[in-house]
């Protein structure tokens, strides 16, 4: 058997968020680095917009830690919307070597373990890592023009604007930068889920699945990190990822959390089962946790991007939703020198 | 300045290629290992069919050299569908971690260099690479759907329908296999073509920026290589490509050939400028170049994929065709040791 898991020896170099206005309303508004009140970046059209946050987290990722474009070995990049336009248009400015990515909502964790990989292995000493998500954007591409006013099952999530860029660079060279000491790819599951209205409970089995193959090759138990973070299962989803976890006998108790819970106020903004899209995770771990372990206020995480990688065409066509989750372990630079990897 | 070529130890240890009946019909035809005269390959969509080759093409590589899901470290896989379904649907059947990619026609090339990079590196010891087009879903999804009959300019490639699929390991493991030698992404490139009726016109720039630089970084000369071969530029755009690199100085002389000239009999088949699409260059390569490499009759080439990263919706928003081209060396296990890399 090929080994599963992989150990990494990169870093975060420098990190930067981008967002709209009901993210910035959200509890976690005050983290953001850069909001729009009106969604448009200046740009006429949505995807233009999101395009346009992408250009400015990197930017914004870049200036950070001091790079230039020259600086960095390549881009992994991604995004929600056919053929990967926001990406592809949004990174255009930077001449820079660019690989497009697709992992739907898990395309964050997917070019971070790519650029992480690539550093480790020292093919390039630095790499970018960007993604983003419009809740414009999504809506008249996924489901329906925002002017139907189509109704919203209970179940549904609301796809966050934003975007989020990493620099991620060799460890040895920010000793000082939360650590990504290793990761984990995931395989596509389908577990005969078909509702594009509960995506949560499509992707639920996939991060279930990545997480518990982790936990048995690494040997690790879920004590070992204090939080286990899933990019956008959000409230359905991820309450059906922590029954199949139980069911299994692996308890996560009080360690987790998810970007789709976290990122709105479920009450007070209507966001139904929470955030999702690729930004959703993106700016979360960009503006949120990586802070936090940057403080030493978080030790060690599990972050694991998760995705749903049906088309509205595949669903029209009667097909079930499969889904994925990569997973990186994050290492917060103050931990004791005895307890790093 | 990173740097931007780099060397791999990688090697093909075995491919498979899936096509329909006008590729079947072709100049090529006898090389392709599967075809379906109906184009359907069993299944009642489209989108189903084009899953089903990438199913089909990855499965024939995996058993001619004899391995199974768990011998595979990871699947780089994408295609030209919204959400990359065709590989998302297609390779779910195979138990394997996977990475979706998105590079438009470039994508053969993209998973190649990841495959590459990820064996030469040690990651893992082999690696999947998949990709593929289908002329019936790329049309209704890229242009009209077929029944409307709408008419071709002159410019205008026709998508091949086919899948390439390719299992890499390490060199030192397959040393009677086609050697990856080196490989250098490529960076998007914007020249202000936005007629998505001539796809080759914007893709010729972004391949020659792509070789230029590799023979820059390098030192290595057009002479070095038996065949330099770009992925589907067609005829419109491999005679600018070749133009643009005559302007500064770079002469293919008789060693240029492109995947989408090669794949149809231009008069005879209707296809205008030749072909295009994923598939295009993915099995060329496997059914035709491949062989010749193990053969002896090719001792070296350079092979480019090449993708145009418009879609439908940004090009009607007025935005012209981004373009990126990867590149890859490839050497013939026949090569005498003292020309090997």
């Amino acid at each position: 058997m090929m080994q599963e898991w992989m150990r990494l020896d990169a870093a975060v170099a420098a990190a930067g968020s981008v967002v709209g206005k009901k993210e910035h309303a959200g509890p976690l508004g005050g983290c953001f680095d850069l909001h729009d009140e009106s969604d448009r970046f200046g740009k006429k059209t949505w995807e233009g917009a999101e395009s346009e946050m992408q250009r400015m987290a990197f930017g914004l990722a870049l200036s950070r830690c001091g790079m230039a474009d020259r600086d960095v070995g390549a881009l992994f990049a991604g995004d929600l919307l056919n053929q990967c336009v926001s990406s592809a248009y949004g990174l255009l400015s930077y001449d820079i070597p660019y690989f497009g990515l697709y992992g739907a909502c898990s395309t964050c964790a997917e070019g971070l373990l790519l650029a992480a990989m690539a550093v480790s292995c020292g093919v390039w000493t630095a790499c970018g890592a960007v993604t983003s998500s419009h809740y414009c954007s999504a809506e008249r591409q996924y489901r329906t023009p925002l002017e139907y006013g189509a109704q919203r099952p209970p179940t549904a999530q609301w796809t966050v604007t934003g975007a989020g860029a990493f620099v991620v660079g060799q460890a040895g060279r920010y000793p000082e930068r939360v650590r990504i000491c290793a990761g984990m790819p995931g395989r596509a599951q389908d577990y005969g889920i078909n509702d594009p209205g509960n995506m949560g409970a499509a992707m639920a089995p996939a991060a279930a699945d990545t997480l518990r193959r982790y936990l048995a090759a690494t040997g690790f138990s879920p004590r070992r990190y204090d939080l286990i973070v899933t990019g956008d299962l959000g409230f359905e989803g991820g309450r059906l990822f922590c029954d199949l976890l139980r069911a299994e006998g692996i308890d996560l108790g009080g360690r987790y959390a998810d970007c789709g819970q976290l990122i709105y106020d479920r009450k007070g903004q209507d966001v139904h089962s929470g955030g999702s899209g690729c930004g959703c995770s993106a700016v979360v771990l960009a503006a949120y946790l990586l802070p936090r372990m940057q403080s030493g206020e978080l030790g060690r995480i599990l972050f694991l991007g998760t995705g749903a990688m049906m088309s509205p065409d595949s669903v029209k066509q009667g097909e079930n939703i499969p889904a994925i989750a990569h997973l990186l372990e994050l290492e917060s630079p103050k931990l004791a020198g005895a307890e790093r990897s």
